[in-house]
């Protein structure tokens, strides 16, 4: 592992605002957009479960309906490209097995030498379950993907903007997920800047560091 | 501002794993410890509000301590550093007020002339308080910084381990955050690979890109 030095990665990071203009003439190039798509893929979740579905939106006519359903951000159809984060609700043992039989196949296992594995994953999921609190936890993952994919796209040069501030059903209405077991929780347009966002150059606002880190 | 390679950030994301042993005796230096300090400080949340604080334990007692809230897990006391990742519950109007003092500091402007973006926050925190929401909403920002830092790491050469397998209410006693209003979410030692780890080359489980990419 070849690190990067510190001021790279800080440059980054300080580079990167939510981007409310997007250039639409400026589009990521596929090689680099596939290389944002691998970051996805490889994104930390808990027991590695992977409780996803990354929804890459091209169809310009879906982009043009999700406006009206993202409050007027028109970042969603301006961006060169659009992810919708959905989460796989109610994580059950279908999926478990799925995941099994893939540690299987890349690991070169037999899935029932995964048995353990999978009884320790099914206690948890299912206490979680039974407290109401399973899709808020698997929630959380998805935002650990989201870091990870601004966080890829800023050292890879390229813009994005997280969006929250969306109308969940109205997505999953638009892009067929109503019934299929995954819902929306955010959107991130990427792409590339306007000359002109004057929140380009706006200072990054953020606490100072002795208010959020404390060294106990 | 300068991209990374393609194969550099893939490299990173493909060399982390989640470290189950870590090296007692390596330490992160100091300088490197400082950037990914400031890596969480940079961390992208909803409307840049930072509902969070992080805690780096350096009290080896204390670290000590956590190892039984934490399932037995020994990397909490045996990696260099340890970041409890801790949520401000119930974000209130003195956190914006807070927020927007900083934010007229920072940018060399007025508080009043923030107010309406005051009222828009005020207006989306006190939605979500009434439906109850609202820690669930700002918990998921906490795993946006976890998403940032594994990454940032990663790309420093700086190994973590995320775990939410730990008791919150115990982490809180014992960092003496009970009453706060600050509670713990999850917990993140970083550091370096013992040498002997064998998880270090155990094959990275992912589905396959086609089955969590989906292009519409």
């Amino acid at each position: 592992m070849n690190p990067i030095p510190d001021a790279q990665l800080l440059d980054a990071l300080n580079w990167r605002y939510a981007t409310k203009k997007f250039d639409p003439d400026k589009k990521i190039p596929d090689a680099t957009w596939a290389t944002l798509e691998k970051s996805l893929v490889l994104t930390p979740s808990s027991f590695g479960a992977q409780p996803w579905k990354f929804l890459v939106v091209k169809t310009l006519a879906l982009r043009a309906q999700l406006v009206a359903a993202s409050w007027g951000q028109t970042q969603v159809v301006e961006a060169s490209h659009l992810v919708v984060f959905t989460l796989r609700q109610n994580l059950d043992e279908a999926h478990i097995d799925r995941y099994m039989a893939r540690t299987a196949e890349v690991r070169g296992a037999t899935v029932a030498s995964l048995d353990p594995f999978k009884k320790v994953i099914m206690g948890s999921l299912d206490g979680a379950r039974a407290k109401g609190f399973l899709d808020v936890w698997q929630s959380r993952q998805i935002y650990i993907a989201l870091g990870q994919f601004m966080a890829s796209a800023a050292l890879l040069g390229v813009d994005t903007c997280p969006m929250e501030g969306i109308e969940p059903a109205k997505y999953d209405e638009i892009l067929g997920l109503t019934g299929s077991g995954f819902t929306t929780l955010c959107a991130c347009p990427a792409g590339y800047r306007a000359a002109d966002d004057k929140y380009a150059t706006t200072l990054k606002v953020r606490f100072p560091l002795s208010q959020v880190v404390t060294h106990l």
